[in-house]
């Protein structure tokens, strides 16, 4: 659905303010609480709180994360998701979000009422209360800004740092093909897995997969140390090329690293117990440079996605 | 400045993404706390706290909320400043921050440099951690939205409910002629202000004043009740209309109503001493419907900043 309209009667500009925001309290119904733990202060105020937090801000962009082909209620779905993807990353549980709106005025009421409902039931699913936004006017712009508030699963939080030479790597799911696919709108964050995995004390590091794996390894490669993935043991979406696996991104998965002490055999047992649905694959080791074995996936050789290019 | 270069190898683009992130460490410099507790994580990991918070976002938006007359550094201290705003309109004080920046390809390094050392400058004055952020490209766009948690500065939160027929209306410092006058970057959040405020028991409700009084007063009129205004007291900039006073906009002062019963001539004499330097003006009250005193500012005359228009 394209979001723009040529009738000024049915734009947003239209209904103006007031009726706008009357709107979004309506679309967001429940997933929204009353002021002033909701929409409608100069601020939110969440319920009190113990201990640590985590924070995350994702967009999404009309011709970048989004085109007329993505139904405007997946990309409400979607913009939440991709934060609970970072939260799932570190072993965090969502507590509450905030949306910042940048729309044109020629933005149709029925693509931003869609939007606003795939939205709210994305939210009720996983119980995060959209607590606040903002509004405001750009020319030839649909982009909307989530900010996601969030806490530890459990006593602990899992960092892309911590890796060691000699740790083995995984990784959730298939990966590649992401647009093809509809996966990236798609996909299920891995929340019950990432707070699984940072309950596991072999799980030294841990990050999702957004920009190709290619690039976000990197990220959790301590110094001293280098990959050594086997190509045949990719998972690769149906289809798809190794270049694609490494190189697509916006696979909203999970790559961990496992220390080397850790039965393995044991440990996957126990993840197949949790998560029968959810495919894990081990898919090389962190090695002391020179250490590769022959055959082993040269990362430089692929390309992430690049931000701003 | 103008945000955007000629030259491909001034631009944000040309550096690439690696460089960029690496410069945004560099410019922000003490402002962002090192990883996990600031940028370079999934999340950003905020260090245990207690009691109820306080959420809020606001962007700055190029062609809406600045132009090429206003200092790049000013415009990243702007970006902060209207989200503490809206967090002493409630009594609060800064936690942490997250920046969600949209950039076209061609934004000049400089520009954004000295917004980022604009935003760092104003957060550590502020004291508040930038603690992530995410950077996306968007085709003619230059924006960035900020999303501020805080936390209550007292044992009391004010909101924008409360305020009864009877109650006395009061402004801090001057309004109209933002723009013109160049306020509408220069001002000073009323943090300490909103603070001492919350701990009066006569203040009743309260709320900042950014799309003007005329507009923003509205949501402190509770039901049965109107507002009386004597247009004589209106704190006007200097060389400004009432007209400009009501409707301008982005004024970033409070506006709280006090119980009738308050001894009005103890409170202002404790407000002179805390704050011999910022006025505090007396506009009316909230009366029922039919009681207003003859002369009166009708507020329905004049209209404030009307978004999506």
């Amino acid at each position: 659905m394209h979001p723009f309209t040529k009738h000024f009667s049915d734009s947003v500009s239209a209904w103006g303010e007031e009726k706008l925001i009357a709107g979004i309290r309506r679309w967001l119904g429940t997933a929204s609480p009353r002021s002033p733990f909701g929409i409608g202060d100069d601020c939110a105020v969440l319920p009190a709180a113990r201990g640590r937090q985590l924070l995350t801000v994702d967009p999404v962009i009309y011709g970048r994360h989004f085109d007329d082909t993505v139904p405007p209620c997946a990309v409400g779905a979607k913009l939440l998701k991709r934060n609970l993807s970072d939260l799932a990353a570190m072993g965090g549980r969502p507590t509450a979000a905030v949306l910042a709106l940048t729309l044109d005025a020629r933005v149709s009421r029925q693509w931003l009422a869609e939007f606003y409902r795939g939205l709210a039931a994305c939210a009720r699913h996983y119980r995060v209360p959209i607590v606040g936004g903002d509004i405001a006017q750009a020319d030839g712009v649909v982009a909307a800004s989530l900010t996601l508030l969030g806490r530890p699963a459990g006593p602990r939080i899992v960092t892309r740092t911590g890796a060691r030479p000699g740790d083995w790597i995984y990784v959730t799911g298939v990966l590649g093909g992401s647009r093809r696919s509809r996966h990236h709108y798609q996909f299920t964050p891995r929340l019950a897995e990432g707070a699984w995995l940072a309950g596991q004390r072999g799980v030294r590091a841990m990050m999702d997969v957004s920009d190709g794996l290619a690039k976000d390894l990197h990220s959790l490669t301590p110094r001293g140390a280098v990959t050594a993935l086997d190509p045949a043991a990719l998972p690769r979406r149906a289809g798809g090329t190794v270049a694609a696996a490494l190189s697509d991104g916006e696979d909203y998965e999970l790559v961990f690293t496992l220390a080397a002490r850790t039965p393995r055999a044991e440990f996957e047992r126990s993840w197949r117990r949790a998560f029968p649905r959810t495919r894990l694959t081990c898919i090389g080791r962190l090695v002391r440079p020179g250490d590769q074995p022959a055959g082993s996936l040269n990362l430089d050789d692929y390309r992430g996605y690049e931000h701003l290019r």
